[in-house]
């Protein structure tokens, strides 16, 4: 199978969504000067192009991009083709009403916009195979193409009809007999036993709650859905090209793909990721996708899309400051990205998309926003060979699954100010201010080559996960859950006693008596900390190791955290300091280090390869012990026991 | 007429919903163990079985209840029988849609929650009738049974289409003629004159505020068509036991019934209590809906669902501190319920509901909820023989009107911060707070027996209510009237002056010039006291008695206050302090006194029959002077003059 | 062309919507009285009273109205007849549902309200026509007749069939071609090109982002077709009375009509104005809607709908303190309005808007409300011959335009903070306190009179407003803009480089590099001020005269404020402190004085004609120095220098 070294070969990749159909073809050669300016080595072609290639159902318009895949080359750039699948033209939805999403209300989801196309429609699915065919036929053998990129961004749902008939079909495949579904499913509660499959609807509009699993299985099916319709395009493409690899770009932890499950059909994993450039911890945001990500791919993966300056899509927008699209990009590459691409070349002067920033913003070459990017663009390709297709490894591994999400966001759970990657988050945070490198697994992956694991939050839990747990912490693995971990089986059947009986054994927990979930604002006392969001009345079993108590109120005394052997619980979330320092605790008695010593509170210190990566996500300069000799490959200058950075600075030191 | 007593004799009822149908059948043997241990004697069966019972169209599955009938006759376990219509099976909603509601916007609530049923489905009505007719034939003579419950919480509104049509003939029905209609809902205004019958709808979606007559002529269509719905199953049911009571539970002041009406059609009166655990003031919630509830029922009363944890439908859901679930469960029982049951026996593993509490938790027999609930249980066996079928009298009566909270909640009025329910509760708070019992009653009640009437807010007043109410102070009660009361007739259409003509005559306002509403967390100074939520432009007559002026502002010098005679009027809600202190004053003037002097802060104290019941609400410790000697049946100890009651601590103290 | 003046007749109308329909016909005569009394000399009839006219469809039912005509006119009172097509009779949606109009959701807005009609619908139009024919043919020659309403505040959107229909023919008489469609619409974005016609709807429901340009273009649409319904009645009116002023009334700066181009086609530019008495700059908010009102007039215009006390449609709904009625109608008088009218004459006992305020409210003659409106009139009648059609005029001019509104208001804008309207109202405030007299333009008007000119943000400017702006500096004029001035052309484009190159040029901007907007109470530090809402990264060009820098942050020494020659640019909101002093300064040095010298910072002077109004919006009295000899017109005394004003108080002073 080919790979994203395909497309680097020992570089890495820069650029970004080029949408030269929205410009005058005037502006082409300027395109080209600037790209060329900047070292933009790679441009996405196509990504909404449909409407331009088949301006009428079953005509072809292929001229265009002709002339473009022929001027990339001409210039040395290369080119991600995308399917134009991500929205059809108006005609295809007038033509073709059910082709068009509905959502849970009924409402049609019309042209006008993107994305209204239905994952479940075989008349979309034809036509966006044909279109798909005759691209892969027409350019496989371009020599400017280096990789595909299907679609983008999947995030529709559909509870049309098409889609109910399709979802039974899924239903009948996961469980065989309407009974296996009515037990899996809880039917006997509210008298919801179905007595034929065609009584099973998506989870459309009801008087009250919704039944739970079936809103489970509904997610697992809509994922599968978009899933097929990857695949099928993608078969097309590697009908034609088996040696090009293949893509599809996933929005950072968006809640609707099985993202494990979509990495392993996937030649190169991307991403796209926009952290807030206010948001203070907004460096931590993106370090985690970036490690989640290349936890995916298992190696180097692909920035498919970031912005140069502001989106356009939050209440308010703000830029970057000067140098922070700098620092954001070298941290990708230090967590292990071999392609630091955006969302888009040049900025659209029309559309909906017209104030999200471009690498040439409305300001044009003089802006700073592109002399910035020109920068950048130097320094990547002094760095590339030094970094392409060298990996990062860790320790540590943090446990996500969506399906456990996917079930705990019900309604009808126990509190709302529960959410899931915001927990996620917070130890991702704890781990990442420790300096200490995580990758995120799957909880029934292979465990045991990390000194660690983490399990911020795993509401459902399979049994082979819990067993995968447990034989994880019996040949010597440390492992800590936090709260909400294995309550539920794979159906969201809560599990006898609250948690896995198995899961209490191995923390030492004798009776789970009732959760305690905080309010929004509310924290409560523990010994030499104060947690937030939830806590518990646990009864320990005698056989626990350890346990720091609640203090105070109706748990005073009782557990907050308990450890038995390698294993710990922690019923509540700490507050950011206290779970930092919890787990720098555990991951030193697991023989876990962080990168550095002594770091600066602003800086995060990676290793990639040989290279270790120096950022400052300060504002203020700061001097970084480094420990022997190196030499920064961006300074091109030797650093001897300490690092001088400048705000936002970075240095990228080999050995 | 049967009654509670016949279900109850002479003990009182404990045990919940029970739901076997979710659990294998072996789990039923140690279901019967722990309720024989914890003392249970009624559970309800049947709620939400009606797929289990009728899993396709016609058919009948009965043996599975049959066997659980003989069950809970073996072990002494009364049984409530449900009849299921408050949940179809998926196969009515699919082989007949009209049996499914639309909201105002068109959207059909399907099957997959519950309380997917159009009240004025015919079909609907028609298989309703045919399960519980068959139902009450199977089980009308069975030992175990000892009540019947129709439906459950009945709460759904229908603006589809046989809505409108049984609307239409509701309406004629009312109004005879569409001129008459015409001139109760005022369609001169915005020319909505209607000329045929079948031009009028239920308020569906419209571009502005909608018609306000409509509005309310719709809320009591609604309320009617659900008691037609449970009516006619309680006739049947009635056919074949005559001799069994019936009831349907409520949700406390839901304001979807018109219970007063509903109550009248009942053999019991039941309801379900779900204070917030967390909610300071949640004991003072409870109490008003026993006193409610009570005053529906005349008499004993159920309560039919409770918690014994944490409930799952609010944001953050609080289970209860140790004590908590008895103490309340007492409270009830103190203010006149023979029954302390809850939602669910055992806690559901799946579904919707499954982190709602039951008396056995997930944490099973060895959780402290079920250890919690049965130690109640052997006190409530202890005390029913003394309690049970006694009753609870007060001298002061609160009036409240569905009619009149459903004409005020209007688009189109003063104040959207004026919330009835709460206003209603501050008032109901200042007598709970000063020991003062209260019933409450409907407006156009004989109020004869009461030394003191209050009308926090009573919008809208028939004729016949005014009359009422002026009878009343004529003959020499006392009568204390909030703000916004008596604007308007049985139409929804303001008196001349704003306020009733007779009723100003009554407190002796000349004039009233504009309402003052004020703004969220405004408040308006009186002479000693600050006021809330509202305030009033009023001229008195010469004749007034008494009035408390405004102090400052636009209104500095008009009465705030005004008393004629044994007639108050308040035209601003006063702050709890001040309210309290207002009412004990007007209670002592009109010879109530509390229930026992010198109570501390957090002690409620109510009488039911010759026993004293001795509540604490606090985390500390208190005593309490109870002067004399009495028998605490709950330690079978004797109390002399004072009794020490521990956090959250109950005495029942028997003379 | 008849105007205004036709109606008054060298007075100032007084008086307000009647609706006497509402009431028994008994209730006239008392009505009568009491406008006499008051001195009301002008009644609207007939805004809503289509389903009295027109009972079933095509009868006629006018004897009412002619007793009422005739009544009026034997009193001396004026009639505004109202044509009733704001809200159709429930026949004419049930028997043509094709009237009525869907929201983008495809909810059918139904009877019930009111302006449940469809602009475009055909059946709709030709039953307004015919009544209006039948109107104007009955009352044409009554005496009683002195003006034309039309419809009631136009306001309602459709997204249906027959208004898709619509906006495509309007579509093709835009833009001729499908190619001109797709350029101006930017349609090579997401895959939207539109290969037919009958592709194009109206932006109804999307997945995403919907196209601006579809979204502005519907805004455009939508106000065309409400004005293509206002003209075909204007224009049965006219040809039954050319001598008859037409109107429709206005509410205050709605989005939805660009009421320039309405004014264009109306003899009397009416307005309803209600701020809340509550609100500390509610005079203010009156002042803008007044200067708006008569700049669109050109000369005096009627205030047909103010609240004589509360209205009904806030959250909390105020009534206005002793005194406020009377100044804010003295406030219209001053700012050119020749008529203070009232919605309504008589409060609504029935109906959703009984707690909206009348002229005589439900506390009757008696009531304060009356009493005041009833000074009020007298005092009216008192100045009327003084006032009555002499003009304001003003040095300053504010620009405004519905389009650049329009399309600022998008989804994916860079801040949803900067709103519009609070913008446009910030810039007013800033020079109503300075007490600088201003009238509004469109940005390409004449614009040679006034010595300044004032863009708050005109996002959207064509070149012809551009090329305006610039001509009127050149031509020695002084301009001021406001941030997110010109960054788009026509169709929502973007020019190049954020801004117009003209103007940048103009204020000596070399490079927009980014817009920094600022977060919800955020705030930015210049040099001698704080800026809110929004801050710019500008080069200037060396050739700039003078700027005022940005201190601290990213932007440190960066120009906030640019001048070039008599050009300003201001990329913040200062606070409004610095912003009346910025105003004040530039308005001293384009030679503009304040209304007077010395005044309180409670009062307002305004000149119209040879008068001078002082109006004093404190609680408290103050003294105003006024130069030289005046005459008080409502006093009838003559002011030496100074006058007196209480709370609340009015001279109208004449030299």
């Amino acid at each position: 199978m080919p790979n994203l070294s395909d497309a680097t070969r020992a570089r890495l990749l820069f650029g970004g969504d080029y949408n030269p159909e929205q410009w005058p073809e005037e502006t082409w050669p300027d395109d080209v000067r600037l790209m060329k300016a900047a070292g933009v080595n790679s441009v996405t072609l196509g990504v909404f192009s449909w409407s331009e290639l088949e301006p009428a159902p079953g005509e072809r318009n292929f001229g265009w991009l002709d002339r473009l895949m022929d001027l990339m080359h001409e210039n040395g750039i290369g080119v991600v083709l995308a399917t134009p699948s991500a929205s059809p033209p108006p005609w295809l939805g007038r033509l073709h009403p059910d082709t068009l999403p509905r959502d849970a209300d009924g409402r049609i989801e019309l042209w006008g916009g993107r994305q209204h196309f239905s994952h479940s429609s075989a008349t979309y699915r034809r036509y966006a195979a044909a279109i798909t065919e005759d691209l892969a036929a027409r350019y496989g053998s371009h020599p400017a193409l280096t990789m595909w990129h299907i679609n983008n961004e999947y995030c529709t749902f559909d509870y049309g009809d098409e889609a109910a008939e399709r979802f039974r079909n899924w239903l009948k495949a996961r469980y065989g007999t309407l009974d296996a579904l009515n037990t899996a499913w809880g039917t006997a509660f509210w008298s919801q036993r179905y007595d034929t499959w065609s009584g099973i609807l998506p989870p459309r509009h009801a008087h009250y709650m919704k039944n739970p699993t079936q809103l489970l299985d509904f997610r697992r099916f809509t994922s599968d859905m978009l899933l097929e319709c990857y695949v099928a395009e993608r078969d097309i493409v590697r009908r034609h090209t088996p040696h090009i690899p293949v893509t599809s770009n996933f929005m950072p932890l968006w809640i609707g793909q099985d993202a494990w499950r979509w990495a392993a059909e996937e030649d190169v994993v991307s991403v796209d990721l926009y952290p807030d450039p206010r948001d203070p911890l907004g460096a931590q945001q993106g370090a985690l996708v970036q490690d989640m990500t290349r936890s995916q791919a298992r190696g180097p993966w692909m920035l498919m899309e970031q912005a140069a300056g502001p989106v356009n899509w939050r209440g308010v927008n703000h830029p970057k400051p000067r140098g922070l699209n700098r620092l954001w990009s070298l941290q990708a590459v230090a967590r292990g990205a071999d392609a630091v691409c955006y969302f888009q070349w040049r900025q659209s002067r029309q559309g909906a998309e017209k104030f999200h920033s471009g690498m040439v913003s409305h300001a044009g070459e003089r802006g700073r926003t592109y002399q910035e990017v020109k920068q950048l663009g130097a320094e990547l390709a002094a760095i590339g060979p030094h970094v392409s297709g060298s990996h990062s490894t860790a320790d540590i591994a943090v446990l996500h699954d969506w399906h456990s999400w996917w079930a705990g966001v019900q309604d009808g759970r126990l509190s709302t100010e529960v959410d899931y990657p915001a927990v996620l988050r917070a130890w991702h945070r704890a781990l990442w201010e420790a300096h200490l490198t995580t990758d995120f697994a799957h909880p029934e992956h292979d465990l045991t080559g990390y000194s660690l694991v983490i399990a911020p939050q795993l509401y459902l839990l399979t049994d082979a996960a819990i067993e995968n747990l447990i034989a994880y912490v019996r040949q010597g693995g440390t492992l800590v859950c936090g709260f909400l971990t294995g309550v539920a089986d794979e159906d969201d059947r809560v599990r006898p006693g609250g948690m896995d009986a198995r899961l209490r054994d191995l923390f030492g927990i004798r009776t789970l008596h009732e959760w305690w979930p905080l309010d929004a604002g509310e924290s409560v006392s523990c010994d030499g900390f104060d947690g937030t969001l939830w806590s518990e009345e646990i009864e320990a079993e005698p056989s626990v190791t350890e346990t720091i108590p609640y203090k105070g109120g109706e748990l005073d005394g009782l557990p907050a955290v308990l450890r038995k052997g390698r294993a710990w619980y922690v019923s509540t979330l700490p507050e950011p300091d206290a779970l930092r320092e919890l787990l720098t605790r555990v991951a030193a008695d697991a023989q876990v280090r962080p990168v550095l010593d002594g770091l600066p509170a602003t800086v995060e210190a990676v290793r990639r390869g040989d290279l270790l990566f120096v950022l400052n996500h300060g504002r203020e300069p700061v001097t970084v012990p480094v420990p022997g000799t190196h030499h920064d490959l961006l300074t091109d200058t030797t650093v001897q026991d300490e690092v001088r950075l400048d705000r936002y600075g970075v240095a990228v030191l080999k050995p």
